[in-house]
């Protein structure tokens, strides 16, 4: 038995979601059949309206909306840039609370295998933003894996300058976490940045 | 931080799927903004024809398209009606395999809390079934619940003739599951529907 022709273009459309998989889909597909027409529209229009309402912002390279950037705001502190490589990660940085710098969107790591070299990443725009704001610190968040690691180096090489600080965010085990369940290499790099309680 | 207003109404719009958190919806929501225009036609396009297309059949309740339903075909057994609460358990019996007989959508179950009685559910529709066509086993398979068994009690009683076989769904603990982590419900079930090895 199949499903519907309409349905079945509908779950494979769904099934595209990150984190969506057949069967999430699938019940994503019932659940909107049998929701009143004014969700379906609702739910379509916004879509269509991200299509031509979001931009990226030429600076830190996170969405605008009218033109406006919701992230380089004159209130946020214009000393410190933290750099990730998806705008995703700016919400969980911002949600995480305590940070109030500016942004800047990388646009991924350097990949050899995949063919993404330093041209492919938003390199200039920061080399741009560091000659024109008073960036006394870089805090590179890019994704803690080797290759994320390696763009980090490339990139505090590149731009390595009298009175700019580069850090890197502080790795170790997360919050919350059983010991026991922690890989190898989390817990070596949880005892080589172990604190004294004082600190 | 806020989020562009457009990016908030979808991921609110996306939030309302059956099993996505926020955290979901924005991942979902930033994935559709980096995804090309044509994957976005295409999803508003699937979401608006299920609107137009998908209709409901008068019979077993599953949905139709083109007027045609895909569960009441001539090709299954017309001898066996297996009663579901959704459209989407078919999907799942179905995938199972082994079952090839018809269906028939309840479209939940009694529930005098929420004022959900007898006429709410599609049980006239069913007993029209059980008068025009051969039926010799209903196949009861609401959900495993106290409200679903006191269903499946009642259409027992509503629907009982000479020559009718009424069956529920066997009871016990799912395959690849821990006995460990099995409720005292379940594993009580379990017991009680115990076979000897050869059947």
């Amino acid at each position: 038995m199949a499903l519907p022709r309409s349905v079945e273009t509908l779950v494979r459309e769904l099934s595209r979601f990150p984190g969506i998989g057949r069967r999430s889909a699938e019940r994503i597909a019932f659940d909107l059949i049998g929701a009143p027409p004014e969700r379906r529209d609702a739910l379509s229009a916004a879509i269509g309206a991200i299509g031509t309402v979001i931009g990226v912002c030429p600076d830190c390279g996170y969405f605008t909306e009218d033109g406006r950037c919701l992230v380089c705001l004159p209130e946020r502190h214009q000393d410190t840039i933290l750099v990730v490589e998806k705008q995703m990660e700016i919400l969980a940085i911002d949600k995480a609370g305590g940070y109030r710098g500016l942004y800047h969107v990388l646009g991924g790591h350097l990949s050899p295998l995949k063919g993404i070299g330093p041209a492919d990443l938003r390199i200039e725009e920061l080399l741009h933003r560091l000659a024109t704001l008073p960036v006394r610190e870089l805090i590179l968040a890019l994704e803690p894996s080797v290759e994320g690691d390696a763009t980090s180096l490339y990139l505090a090489r590149e731009v390595e300058r009298e009175g700019l600080r580069i850090t890197r965010l502080g790795r170790g085990v997360p919050m919350g976490s059983s010991l026991e369940f922690s890989d190898a290499g989390t817990l070596r790099l949880a005892l080589d940045g172990r604190r004294t309680l004082e600190e």
